[in-house]
C-alpha cells in the first residue's frame, strides 16, 4: 500500500467569506472518477472494512440519539446513476432504522413550487438526535433550473448565497453537515444506464428524459462545478467522491461519516441520579 | 416439532361490522406470554431464518416501491420495555432504508393537542409505496388517557369508532395494514426495567415516570384488552405476539409481514415498450 489517503484531499476549497466569489483553484476534471484511494484493492477486505465502519456508526447514531442535542445531515448529490441510493443502502446497511430518515427529494411539487425552494428542505431538516440523508436536495434548484436556463446568473449567485446562509442557521443550531459528489464518468454513466434499459425489472428506475439529461452532461458538469465552488464553507464542505466504482464510493463516504461523527464526541448523557439503586416492584 | 403454528391463532377476532360492539371471546390472558410457537427451539436457527425473511422482505419491498401503487403499515403496540425498537432494528436489517419509514409517535404536542387525535397520524400515513413502521399510534389514544380517566367510555367508544373508519379510509387507498401487540409479562417488564436502571448507558431510554405507570399494569391490560377488541376488523387485524422471547417476537413478526406482502402480489411494473432496444450515447 502507498501512503494514506487523506480525506481532506478531496474536500472542495473554502468559498471565503461567504460573498460568493469564485474559487479559481477548484476543477472536477483535477479528480480521477475511477481514483480508489480508499479501496484496499481487494473488494472482500472493503466490504469487511464497510461493515466494520457500519457498526461503529450504529454505535455513534445510537449517542446521537440518546443525546438528543447535536443532528447530522448527509446530502448526496451526482449525476444520474452516479449511486445516490445504492450508498444509503450499503453505508446504513448496520444502522439502526430508528435513527435514520432519509429524504428523497424529487421534482417539486406545485405546493412546493409555490414556496420559496429551501421551504421544503427546511420542513425536513435533522432534528435534535437525528442522523438524516438527502437523496439530492436544494442543490437541485442550482443545477436544473441553470442547466436548463430558467434562472440566470445573478438569480443563481443569489441562490447560493441563500444556501450558504441556510446552512449556517442549521449548523448553528447543532448539525454537522457533510455533502458528497459522487463522481463519476460519462463512460459509466453510459454502461449504467444501458444496464437498467437491458433489464425490464429496472425500467421503473428510468425515464427516457435520463437519455435527454445526458446531452447536457458538459453544462451540468460545469454547473456542479461553480456550485461545489460556491457552496463548500468551512462549517458545510463538499468532498468529491471518486465513484466510478460502488465499493471504493460506498468505502469512502463510510470513512468520511465515520470521521465526522467521531469528531462530534459523542457521549451518552449522565446517569440520572434519581435511578441510582432503584429496585422495580 | 409440534404441528405447524398457524399465525391466524393469534389474530384477534374480528369487531364485527364496525358497530363497536364488543368480542366476548377474547382475553389477553388466553396467549402465554412466554410461548415460542414460531421459534424452532435453536436461537442460530431462528436468526438465520430471521436473516432469510428479512433478505426475502428486502426484495418485496423494492417491489411494492417499484410499483408505486400499495402501500404497508405495520403498527407495533406494547407495554414500556415490550420490544417495539428492537423489533424494528431486528426485523427490518436486510430491509433497504430508501424504502422505509419509521414514526414515532411521542406524548403530543400543543400542536398535535389543537387537532384531533388523528391528525397527526394521517399526515405519517404511508404513501404509494412506502412501507411505513408506527412505533406507538394512535391506539396510545385509546389507552393512556382511558386510564388515567381523562375520556370517560362513551368517548373511548367513539375513538375506537374513528380509529375503525380511519382505517378503513387508509386501506380503500390501497394500503395494508398490520397491527401487533408486543405482549410480555409483567415479570418479564420488570427485569427489563431492572437492567435499564442497571446501565447507566440506558437511562437515556427510562424515565421515573415508567416506574409510576406499571402501576397501572392491570388497568392497561384491560384497556389493551377492550382496543384490541373494538378495532380488529377484517381490513386491518390485530395479532398478538407473545414477546418474553426477543427472538421469538422478531422471527413472528417477521413470518406475518412476509405472509402479508406475499399476499399482495407485488410484481415489477412493466417494461417500458418505449426503452425496447434503446441504445444509450
Amino acid at each position: 500500500m502507498s501512503k494514506q489517503p487523506n480525506l481532506d484531499d478531496f474536500r472542495v476549497p473554502y468559498a471565503g467569506n461567504g460573498n460568493g466569489k469564485k474559487t479559481a483553484k477548484f476543477a472536477l476534471t483535477d479528480f480521477d472518477t475511477a481514483a480508489k484511494p480508499f479501496s484496499s484493492g481487494s473488494k472482500e477486505a472493503d466490504r469487511e472494512r464497510l461493515a466494520e465502519i457500519g457498526k461503529r456508526l450504529d454505535e455513534l447514531q445510537e449517542r446521537l440519539h440518546a443525546q438528543r442535542r447535536q443532528r447530522v445531515l448527509l446530502v448526496l448529490q451526482g449525476m444520474d446513476t452516479s449511486g445516490k441510493d445504492g450508498t444509503v443502502r450499503a453505508v446504513f446497511h448496520e444502522v439502526d432504522p430508528l435513527g435514520l430518515r432519509i429524504v428523497p427529494f424529487k421534482v417539486p411539487t406545485p405546493l412546493e413550487l409555490a414556496h420559496d425552494f429551501l421551504w421544503r428542505v427546511h420542513a425536513n431538516a435533522p432534528a435534535a438526535g437525528e442522523l438524516t440523508v438527502f437523496n439530492r436536495s436544494h442543490y437541485e434548484d442550482v443545477l436544473v433550473p441553470r442547466v436548463l436556463k430558467q434562472i440566470d446568473d445573478a438569480q443563481t449567485e443569489r441562490r447560493y448565497k441563500h444556501i450558504r446562509q441556510f446552512e449556517e442557521l442549521l449548523v448553528d443550531a447543532g448539525a454537522t453537515i457533510i455533502k458528497c459528489f459522487l463522481h463519476i464518468s460519462k463512460d459509466e454513466q453510459k454502461s449504467r444506464l444501458q444496464a437498467r434499459i437491458d433489464d425490464p425489472t429496472k425500467h421503473w428506475k428510468f425515464d427516457v428524459s435520463d437519455i435527454e439529461a445526458r446531452k447536457f452532461w458538459d453544462a451540468y458538469q460545469d454547473a456542479y462545478r461553480d456550485t461545489l465552488a460556491a457552496t463548500s464553507t468551512e462549517y458545510a464542505p463538499w468532498y468529491v467522491i471518486p465513484a466510478d466504482s460502488k465499493t471504493h464510493r460506498n468505502v469512502m463516504i463510510a470513512e468520511l461519516l465515520l470521521r465526522e461523527l467521531e469528531g462530534m464526541k459523542l457521549e451518552f448523557p449522565p446517569a440520572k441520579e434519581a435511578l441510582k439503586g432503584v429496585k422495580v416492584e
